[in-house]
C-alpha cells in the first residue's frame, strides 16, 4: 500500500510540477522525486554513521564498503568481502533508490532500511560485530552522544536510534534527472533514437512486468529462472529462507535498473559481467525469448539513460574516539 | 634545503598576510600555508584515484581504505589491514600535510609523495597490485582517458601521471587554522592557559628538538629509544631498510603532530593508544624524563590544539567501468 500511495504521490507530483507530457502518465516507470520530509540532524548524523568504520569488529568496514557511494551505492564486486576477508554470499545490492524498495535485502527479509541497516553491523560475515558494542562505541565519543541527544531528544543511544539515523541519510540517496526522466517529462531530445527504440522493446517484449515503478524494479519478487532454470554455484535460496514455502525458492526481489550502468556485476551472485549478458540472460530465462544482437544492443542504450544524479555532499568528518573507547579488534 | 626554503617562505607569508605578532617569528612551529600552485585538473584526477579501489587487485582497497579521509587522514587501527586481510606491518601515517614531510613511510624510502603512491599499489600486502594491471584499468574507462589526456596532454597513461596525479591532489590535503596556528597568528585568546602552559613545557623539555617546522615533525631520523630501548614485537627496522647502515637501526621519520587528536593509535607500531600513554613513552625513552601527570596533561592539551581545519571536498564519483576493464579479483 505505502508504495503504491507513493506512485500515485510520484505521478500527482510530476502532473504539477513538470509540465509533463501525457505520455509519461501512460508510463510503467515513474520519474525519481528529490527526498523531501527530511530530518536534517537525524540525516548528516547517518550520514556519518554510514561512513564510520567503527561500526564493525575490524574498525576498517563501515556502510560505505560494500555500498560505495562513489561507485553507485555498491562495491562492483560478484559478492562482497566481510570481517577477515569472508566471502559475502550474495551480491551488494545499490543502496541508491533503496528507499523505494518494497523490501530490502535480496530475499527481503527487512521491511525498510531501518530494519536492514541493523543486519550488516551484527552479521559475522560482514561488520561482525554487535549491536552492543557498536553503541558502546558511539557513547565514548561526546560528539556523538551530542549528536545523538539533538537528533533524538533522549538520554541514551540505542541501536534503533543508529539505524534510524542511517536510514534517514539512505531516504536522501535518490537520483533523479536522468536523461530517461528528462524524456518522461517532456524532453523529447533527451533521449536518442536507438535509445528510445531500446524503451519500446523493454515494454514490447515484457521486461517492464517486473521492472516498474519510479526504481524500475524493487516492487516484487520473482523467481530467478521462470521459463529455464537459472544455474549457479551460488547457495542462496532467496525468498524461501524467509517464509520456508517451497515454492518461494529462488525467487528473489526484483532489482532496480536505476544507475544499472553503475552497479556491475549483475544478479543476485554477480555472476554476469556486463549489461549485455545481463539483458541476454534476463530474456531468455525469465521471457523465454533469444534477443538479436540489435535489440539487446537497444534495450541496453536505453538501461544506460536510467542513470541519474548522484548524490552529491562534502565527505563527512568523523568525531575523534576517546581514551574511553574500546579499541577496534582487526586481528583476534 | 627545499624544507628550509619553506619554513623561510612560511615565516614571510606570515608577517605579510596576517599581522602575525614577533613571537610567532621566534616560535619552533610554523603555522600550516594552504596549498597554492595546485595544478586543478590533476587534483580533480588524483582526488578520484585516491578513492578508487579498482587501483587494487581486490577491487576493494583504496588510497582512502588506509589514509582515511573522514578520520585525520589515517585507519585508527594498529597496523593496517591489506589485500586478504593480511596484517601490516607498520602503522599507517596519517596523509594530512604529508607534503610537509621531508620523506615519506615511516623510514623515509620514498623521496616524495609521487614516490610513495607507487609503492601501496604494487605491494602484495597492501593493495596487492602491479602498476601495469592498475594502468590498464584505467585504459579501459573512457572518462579516466579523457582526463588523463587533459591533465597530461599525453597519449597513454603510465604509472607515472598515476601517482603525480594522486600527489597533486595529497599536495590539497594541509590543514591550516588549528587554534594553534591562531595563537601564533596573535589571537591570543586562541589558547587556554592550560594549553599555553602545555606549549611551554613542550618547548622546555626538548620536545620541539624532534617535532618542529610546519608539521610539527617530519623534517628528521630520530631513533625510536634514545635514551632507554623501545621494547616492540614489531619487526620493523627503520632507516637502517633503506641505508643499510647499522647505526640506523630503528632510526624513524618523526612523525607530524598536527591533528595528533584524530590519528591515533600512536608510534610506528601503533601501540601507544592513547596520548597520555604517548607523551609518557616519548618523555622516558627520548627526552630521560619522567612528567608529572600534570605536566602530561598540560602537553596532551596543547597538542589537541593542533588540529586543523580538515580537507573538505565532495565526495568523488568515480567514472564507471566497461565491458573491456579487468574484473577484480578479490578471492584469487
Amino acid at each position: 500500500m505505502t508504495i503504491r500511495k507513493r506512485y500515485i504521490f510520484c505521478a500527482a507530483i510530476g502532473v504539477f510540477s513538470s509540465l509533463i507530457s501525457n505520455a509519461a502518465l501512460n508510463e510503467p516507470i515513474d520519474i525519481i522525486i528529490p527526498a523531501t520530509d527530511i530530518d536534517n540532524a537525524k540525516m548528516e548524523l547517518g550520514k556519518k554513521l554510514f561512513f564510520d568504520p567503527r561500526l564493525s569488529r575490524s574498525g576498517f568496514i563501515s556502510c560505505n564498503s560494500c555500498h560505495n557511494l562513489s561507485m553507485g551505492g555498491t562495491d562492483n564486486i560478484k559478492t562482497s568481502i566481510g570481517h577477515n576477508w569472508q566471502q559475502g554470499p550474495i551480491n551488494s545490492p545499490t543502496v541508491l533508490n533503496s528507499s523505494l524498495n518494497f523490501a530490502q535485502f535480496w530475499d527481503g527479509r527487512a521491511n525498510d532500511l531501518k530494519e536492514q541497516a541493523a543486519g550488516p553491523i551484527a552479521n559475522p560475515g560482514e561488520m561482525a560485530f554487535t549491536h552492543n558494542l557498536a553503541v558502546n562505541v558511539l557513547e565514548s565519543i561526546p560528539q556523538y552522544v551530542q549528536e545523538f541527544s539533538d537528533a533524538f531528544k533522549q538520554d541514551k543511544i540505542d541501536i534503533d536510534q543508529v539505524t534510524s539515523a542511517i536510514a534517514e541519510f539512505e531516504k536522501t540517496l535518490v537520483t533523479p534527472n536522468s536523461r530517461f526522466d528528462r524524456w518522461l517529462q517532456g524532453d523529447k531530445n533527451s533521449l536518442t533514437r536507438k535509445e528510445l527504440a531500446g524503451y519500446s522493446l523493454f515494454k514490447q517484449q515484457g521486461c517492464v512486468a517486473c521492472h516498474n515503478g519510479p526504481g524500475v524494479g524493487g516492487t516484487s519478487f520473482q523467481k530467478m529462472g521462470i521459463v529455464s532454470p537459472y544455474k549457479t554455484e551460488n547457495p542462496a535460496v532467496g525468498l524461501k529462507a524467509v517464509t520456508g514455502i517451497a515454492s518461494d525458492e529462488f525467487k528473489f526481489k526484483v532489482p532496480t535498473l536505476r544507475n544499472i550502468e553503475l552497479t556491475y556485476p549483475y544478479f543476485h551472485d554477480g555472476e554476469a559481467a556486463t549489461l549485455t549478458e545481463a539483458v541476454d540472460v534476463m530474456a531468455r530465462l525469465q521471457l523465454g525469448k533469444k534477443l538479436t544482437e540489435d535489440e539487446n544492443s537497444k534495450i541496453v542504450a536505453f538501461l544506460k539513460t536510467l542513470t541519474g544524479q548522484q548524490p552529491s555532499f562534502i565527505l563527512p568528518q568523523l568525531p575523534p574516539s576517546t581514551n574511553a573507547t574500546p579499541a577496534p579488534k582487526p586481528f583476534e
